[in-house]
């Protein structure tokens, strides 16, 4: 965690197509398939409801108030990739805007996620690229700190290395390590084959208590009806 | 407040044909109509704006991380009631997602309203069934500790009975005691019949200050005009 | 800042086409063209998403849980001005609905930036009456205690004066002191040509460490690439 | 919870030997005695540590800003009384200084729970006045709004009704129904019992796992051990 | 507010003697004294309690992670002056340790009020150096960007302009304008003078009710007891 | 991240020598002797002022309101050792009091850093049993779910491996990976040999802007004087 300066050029990538369908899964879900680990904190927001994308991680570890390493970064990106940037020490900043938008949409990166700011909020919107960040704010960033790219970081409460799968939507943002990335979606998918089934049966008004065989567990935990 | 694995079967409900009058009213007029109390804390906000209900409460006390209690709650909802979901202590995870907003809307729920986090919110959304809350997180809960049902809870810092009315917008949550549901909604048409004409006053020009007889109480007050 | 029970009513307005300038090109523009001071707490949020305004601020100091000020505010306002709120003491109940707004909008108000909450948000969207607030909350306020209008205010940790030009947009709140506004428009004007070729450049692949000249600078600093 | 301007004299206290049993227990003891409900947020916190209170509620409605109910609520003090002042709204000012507490512990009060600020707090140690509360705050109240004496509250997320047993020290503050306040005595008594057994084992070195026998559910559960 | 690389030498200091009267009579009744304005946000908390002091501000406007401008107001200090740091945008690094202290102290400062966080704080203790912060914390500051000293700054929502007199306990941190000084000391003294004797008929058992002559106007405000 | 209901029975714990010298130097110099890295947020606050503790961790894992892999990790404390509890969501929840605290200390533990809460903090401090942590609540908890102990975890925004060194103090809690303590402690013994001098030097009047040679750079920077 402590190499300030250090850009890694050569990441292993999740694999493009696992990283797609973990996509489709959604966050809510693969955070299930994970075994409930992985999640960012809850005050990771978009910054415009509906997006929902998934990619392989370039980290970035930033200072506050110093966007620097987002330019660095820029050059690290390949289609396809989110880039997940870090805090040293908590910030609210607006570290991004249009302009960067512009450049990491022309290298291919498909969102950003931020643990700190973000402004032109309307103009990302516009323009279709997706954000979750802690804060929305006009305050803009100096250039003249160096932290790293492609070193593991602490995002939002959640360890992300470079290459991870990082999957995101209105539920907030989930990071899948590389090497679990197959296993994951298998998971994944496993738990969605069933949700359509369950979801038929509670719309025709079946009891959930019913489908899941809860009554008895609930009577032997000592759940007592009364009028 | 203090029992545990309880679930109340027969509740009275408040008389659904004013709780619709409520509902139409919006929960600042019927907060102001209640004499300014009952209000939720701000933080409940909708997970998407616009949606405007009422209903009748049918309670529910969970613990942190585990919903077991809202598949038992869903067997005690009838058409036009609305779940109130309160914590025994603080959480932000998922409680709530699509299935289970599945099996409410069967049963007639209008909307959950719940003082911790709730996740699918672009399909809630898509379902159109309204939620407020205090969180949004993708974290699931898991199935392992009783609660109760139908018994008074304290939710974001308001009481709520069993079968109060609950109102609820984009301004907040608002609950009225259901023997009080009569009276507050004819205070709350009164409020209501008196804005119509303010509004139109106020469009034309006039002041508030002159509209109210504002001038005088301000000048004995002390209110002074300097240039 | 301590004058209690006042309304100045001669302030002298910042120059309305300037201020229109200043609209035009946003709160983090025109920030970053003020040095990057004047700029409110990120937790000033509008109340719904696209507005962009700018306006002279008529300021109003309340007291928590007290709108009467605004009444007398309201008879302040000239077409053009946007009313800024302050308070003594943090508070998140509504200071302002509907009925302030269609007055203020009687008036010519273009927005109301207050630290506190406001409510009858979904009609304040329809009427298209943006206001950027601390909170949303159905709890209204009393009118019995004096506050102030058109003195010097702390708004979410910025200084207001009187007739001082206010831009809010979706990323935030900035002020521009009356003074400032001509040249402050010309310095943002400046930043804005410079941004459409940059744009151009960074959409069609060129880097920001090319085209900022990064590459020495960060080698300097000691940034190392690793593979 | 809606009734404004209204003092009640005659309420039932809680038993005083019983509250006193109550509060040499503590907080934790009572509230797990209590089944694990009752206990105000965490964010009510001790103005100076080591205080260890009980007593029986004297409760009061307060509205932001406005302090004049505590003066009415002095005079329905009985000796060995905790005043337990909820609020309509959140607020940090600070209600309550020297002087009020000068007049309380003339009337026998032990201690203050308060879900706003309070100030003097330097004086308030010396003089031994043990107060709990929400903030610390210099800034004072005025003396303007009707509040109400001796109704169920809500006070930091938590019910009480005048009269209920109220412990309060460093670890926070839990509430006991006055009409279980007994059998929670008992209770208590019993997990005390219990506790200086275990103190002895475990200072001793015996391992939790071993003296609560936790290995074989914790096999059964699924712990795996590896080197 | 925006006047970033400037240092002004010349400032007028609040009087000496008036200073060291605020202080004695604490930040309360200043504030009571002042109108009831000029407070810092009560997040602002003394290091260790029980520090009671007054003094002139020098003002610093820092930058987030920056206290370059800390070494350059510290030439600034005359005895008996109170530094205030302001910042540009929210920060809780640690921007002031045991080794400014002891320059600090070396040049005759009483204490530091900075609306951020601070480091060391154990032998802060220990060398009776007080400190108002936001926050304490172990990371340390570089020494890279411009900020101001003795400009008027906004620290914790109050206004301080160089040279005006700040109270500073542990009730909070108030701020009170050069020339306001003594007319505040007076009007300090008066309520203080009334505060003695209204302690004693307190202490007796007389009620404020009583003394204050608030049973008439609660009676008029609609004020009910019930049995 | 992601094992769950795993304990590791043998680790590498960094040299206790090495971490009693860390320990010598605090946080805060620890922290920069580090680069700057490896502090946890500074909301993690000691229940009592003035313990200066190192030890290497003893890794746990736990869920919200559930302390049932605290008794795990006990078997694996030796002495020396600081037990670091991370959770899998936010929870305030009182985890750890006085019993645990006998046990923990009967095997030797130093301390204990939960980025949750803990209770019986008063007879923690009279056994002089240091703990830093996020809350203080009387919320007891259940034994009902497995959590890991000795895996890598994310302890308030740092990661934790086991046996690293945990430096802890009133300034906050740094983490130093094994590998690295012997160099930190190095650097952190460098630091130290430099400040005796620095601090000779200011307590007789140098000013840091001559010691440090600042006045250069400043003015390269432009700062200004005026008068």
């Amino acid at each position: 965690m402590n190499q300030l300066g250090i850009v890694k050029r050569n990441i292993e990538r999740a694999d493009r197509g696992i990283v797609e369908r973990l996509a489709a899964f959604g966050s809510a879900t693969v955070h299930e398939a994970m075994g409930r680990v992985g999640l960012m904190k809850p005050y990771m927001r978009p910054i415009y409801p509906g997006a929902q994308v998934g990619g392989s991680a370039v980290t970035v570890l930033l200072h506050p108030g110093d966007n620097w390493m987002l330019h660095v970064a820029a050059e690290q990106i390949q289609p396809g990739d989110v880039v997940v940037a870090a805090l040293s020490a908590e910030c609210t900043d607006g570290f991004f805007g249009d302009l960067l938008a512009t450049s990491f949409m022309a290298r291919g990166a498909k969102a950003l996620i931020i643990d700190a700011g973000v402004r032109d909020v309307r103009v990302l919107k516009e323009m279709g690229f997706p954000v979750w960040s802690k804060a929305i704010s006009a305050k803009g960033t100096i250039k003249a700190t160096l932290g790293s790219v492609n070193i593991p970081v602490i995002c939002a409460g959640a360890l992300v290395n470079p290459g991870d799968a990082v999957i995101a939507d209105d539920d907030g943002v989930v990071v899948v390590p590389g090497g679990d990335a197959a296993r994951v979606a298998d998971a994944a998918q496993k738990r969605e084959d069933l949700e359509g089934e369950k979801r038929t049966k509670l719309a025709s008004g079946v009891l959930g208590m019913d489908m899941y065989g809860m009554r008895e567990p609930l009577a032997q935990a000592g759940l007592k009806y009364i009028d």
